[in-house]
């Protein structure tokens, strides 16, 4: 054995400096214990796969495969596959096809925009709470994050233009339709403030929207892309949001589809990524997902709608029915979640081992605050929960906070 | 319209620093001159489509969604899909499950690595030349690179220990197998040296075997990793090689489905870097490899291995045959490329054009060198080629080849 053979025992002298910024999501270790079967678990953030239309899915992959098998499974563009391109241009605010561009779940576009957009130190406002998701996808590239606060109508757009006096910012990520993880939606009235001000500002928006068709409830509101497109006066090419989108919650997530939606000179260096990332997305996904887009899609649309509205709804009420004074929850008009405040000295944390003992389980809500914080805070899905789960899970997590609140 | 609007005209000020560092494949261009009906190409670099398994995948896609269609379409672990796991575990060198990773296509695979080995800066050796689609994976990510001359048995491993003596290399880049481009294989000597001398001077090792299962004429040699594996004692954990596998060549490059196989300190890196970046490899796709490996892969091997070598002895015949004394061809054992070295006068991006008008295409060499030169050089493949375009394509060249030498 040579004197080096030592460095290759650990290891820890290969890694890039940016692994240091790295690290794997601690919401997957507590999806391990939620996956117990004795435990009633509000933890995921998946979608019920009940709901998954396997049999159109398996027809739409033999009609492909018969259809034009050698294309389906020989390498494609970067840009991705052009009739689901069209599909999405075509979708709500009728762009060129070359303003989209084909990814491999819409956690890829996170990491593409990551990789184009953010230099190391680079000020990245975020919600807050935000999406985990972003923040791992951000992270290896440096962002340096500023928390916006937000209330149950989302991002404080005071705070926002009270944070633009003071700091230079690249980029502001959110979602602004039934938010992961809070569920709240951005009023019309802020989003024109939220487009208007961050343009003035020269600040680029990521509008991530992977739960906009599940609206259940309440008015659908337009994009921050198409109030982006308003101010830019229709020109493409000059928005200043990015829209992010998905087939993952609307139709099936094991695929792995997504788009984004931008100027062209950001897809161009999002096509120039993704060569380097993945070459392209699986041709074979993006045909079946392009044969579902026209008349399955609208359907499952539907469908998802009526069962989540109906999950919200009852969690919602067992909530109201059972839970002390002193905890507030959001009511989300769409989506998957719902987030719990609870008396500022408790510790959401703290509270899980005890809600597990019961048979509940969530996600406490501090991983979600970029900076920290919310150590108060939890989110609860409703998306695969039946109503018996959520009357049994609810009153065990009531159960719980009644107890923590001593 | 406010000042700071202009911006979001040319969106030059948006971009990260790093994307300097990236650009389109030049080779993306070629290809679409080289789709032109009337040209006979040797330029792409695909696997041969009448060959792709088609019916098999039709057959295992239909099995799992009927089976286990819920799980196919929902998300998973980022890890992989425990049976391909298994499969790949137990396929060569008997690594625990642990070791094995799967990756959105190998070109995925080269991305992470990048992301978790390489900061800016680092050095990473390649070979002169090299695979052009690792350069753009490591390139964001800042690699600094030192080329290691080649010759016919791959690469010098004199000129290697030479560099080592001035350089401090953080890894190592290669392709030991029918190299994309040159179709050259690394000498069993020189793959035994190769692993020494780096080991002894702590660097990393990237073994990019997409090819190696094609192998049409000669012995089998050993992969670095295994080789790697002996230098280590057989400890999976304190090898200093990674081993980067494919499906792409072997079944079909459009699920893309590949994988690495790495010490474990480097998978989990792998795990927390690919959360971010696509959060999983489509489940679906990866059960219908899992369908596919056990009786169809072999089926499928023998099959493309055949056709390949006759199409490569048929090219190599040709060339001998037509091609002017002055140019030096390699002869490949294996994989979809050969390599012509013309003389030192000629430029290959000149003559392209000229080849095209009499109706054949290649790529000349020069994008394959991280640091530049060879541009008397060009890859040809002869994968998607049959017999009578290989002899008008080669007659062609024969001809441009001889006008240009004058």
């Amino acid at each position: 054995m040579h004197a080096a053979d030592a460095g290759f025992r650990d290891f820890s002298h290969v890694f890039a400096e940016r692994t240091s910024r790295m690290e794997a999501s601690v919401i997957r270790e507590i999806l391990k214990v939620a996956q117990r079967p004795d435990v009633i678990s509000f933890a995921g953030g998946l979608p019920a796969p009940e709901l998954f239309p396997v049999e159109e899915v398996r027809r739409a992959a033999d009609a492909v495969l018969t259809r034009e098998g050698a294309a389906a499974l020989q390498y494609s563009t970067t840009e991705g596959y052009v009739p689901l391109r069209e599909w999405i241009a075509n979708r709500a605010e009728l762009v060129p096809i070359d303003n989209v561009q084909i990814v491999t779940g819409s956690q890829q576009g996170l990491d593409l925009l990551g990789k184009v957009l953010i230099s190391r130190g680079d000020v990245v406002l975020v919600e807050s709470p935000t999406y985990l998701g972003a923040l791992q996808s951000f992270n290896p590239y440096g962002a340096r994050y500023v928390q916006i606060a937000t209330d149950d109508h989302g991002i404080d757009v005071d705070a926002l233009a009270e944070q633009l006096q003071h700091v230079q910012a690249k980029l502001l990520y959110a979602v602004p339709n039934f938010q992961n993880p809070t569920g709240r939606t951005l009023s019309l009235e802020r989003r024109r403030r939220l487009v208007e001000i961050t343009r003035r500002h020269g600040v680029l928006v990521i509008e991530d929207d992977p739960y906009g068709e599940l609206r259940f409830t309440g008015e659908p509101l337009p994009s921050l892309y198409s109030l982006g497109l308003e101010l830019a006066d229709g020109d493409v090419d000059a928005n200043h949001v990015v829209y992010s989108g998905s087939f993952s919650k609307t139709l099936v997530p094991g695929l792995r589809d997504g788009w984004v939606q931008a100027a062209h000179p950001i897809v161009e260096r999002l096509v120039q990524a993704k060569q380097g990332s993945d070459l392209h997305t699986p041709t074979f996904n993006q045909m079946i997902i392009a044969e579902l887009v026209h008349a399955v899609l609208p359907r499952q649309v539907k469908r998802v709608r009526r069962v989540y509205g109906e999950r919200a709804l009852h969690m919602i009420d067992r909530i109201g029915a059972r839970f002390p004074s002193g905890v507030h929850h959001t009511t989300p008009e769409g989506g998957m979640f719902l987030w719990l405040t609870l008396p500022e000295e408790l510790d959401t944390a703290q509270i899980l081992p005890r809600a597990v003992e019961r048979g509940v389980a969530f996600v406490p809500g501090s991983p979600f605050f970029a900076l920290g914080g919310g150590d108060n805070t939890m989110r609860l899905s409703y998306s695969c929960a039946t109503p018996d789960q959520i009357d049994l899970g609810i009153d065990a997590l009531a159960a719980t906070i009644r107890d923590a609140m001593g």
